[in-house]
């Protein structure tokens, strides 16, 4: 992997602190591709009320748009701080090909944002996590799949 | 927790099923508030280029917006399939009280969606998972946690 300029670093860390200013979240997030900067996000949960609104999903959301495809996989994302377990998910989904996170997820828990308590939720069984999962039996539970698989001008992901 | 109507099980997996018809993943969500319907999501991850528009996401987003709050804590999910890791962490940080859902992840894995590799992945150190997560030492990286906790106007979640 190519160097990363360390002003994408300083960038980065400006935005999140400046994000606070603004009335967000103390988190910020870039995508890059052979170094140039193809978008950025800031935490904007509270501001547009959307608690999917994190750094890197914002991030995500942007370059997306901008590059018209729904993967990501020849950029690479540089966050503020460590992803929560909902923005290693959108990384994963968006086939990212690297991440780069400044702050970890302990700075993080001392400023009030535990997202270790979500990661340990995900190492549970459904029947045991502290939000009740439960898991509805129905004869059509399978019928979109039939169908998804049926499909003939599906566009797979 | 009051029953929910069949009728919301039977609805949610038309939505997913006519979904695939109008060229998008075979996934739905709802948002229940007694009884009510607050909100209805598709997987729209294609037709949008966005890969984090799950159907239980733009659910999410759509009744936040809705009931003009990031918090969901007076509301149920009922969703069409076992939700991903990245929609759990969506789940987790809207705070909605229950979650209902028809197909398994198995189910899912059948039809080609393995969201069990993103569960195995969040289970590794960040040292050894398959998308690189390289952890940068910055001087500054604290500063936006500093700016945070000295705020006085913050809305915190």
């Amino acid at each position: 992997m190519a160097t990363i300029e360390q002003k994408w670093f300083d960038y980065v860390l400006t935005l999140a602190t400046d994000n606070v200013t603004h009335g967000g979240g103390p988190f910020a997030a870039l995508i890059l591709r052979d170094g140039e900067l193809i978008a950025e996000g800031v935490n904007s949960v509270t501001r547009t009320n959307d608690p999917t609104a994190h750094a890197e999903v914002m991030a995500i959301r942007k370059a997306c748009e901008k590059l018209g495809r729904f993967q990501l996989d020849d950029c690479i994302l540089i966050a503020s701080c460590e992803p929560c377990p909902m923005c290693f998910g959108a990384i994963y989904w968006a086939r990212l090909s690297a991440v780069m996170y400044l702050a970890s997820g302990d700075d993080a828990a001392g400023a009030g944002f535990d997202d270790a308590f979500i990661r340990s939720e995900l190492k549970l069984p459904l029947t045991h996590t502290r939000i009740s999962f439960r898991h509805i039996v129905h004869s059509d539970a399978g019928k979109p799949f039939e169908y998804w698989k049926a499909s003939s001008s599906k566009t797979e992901y």
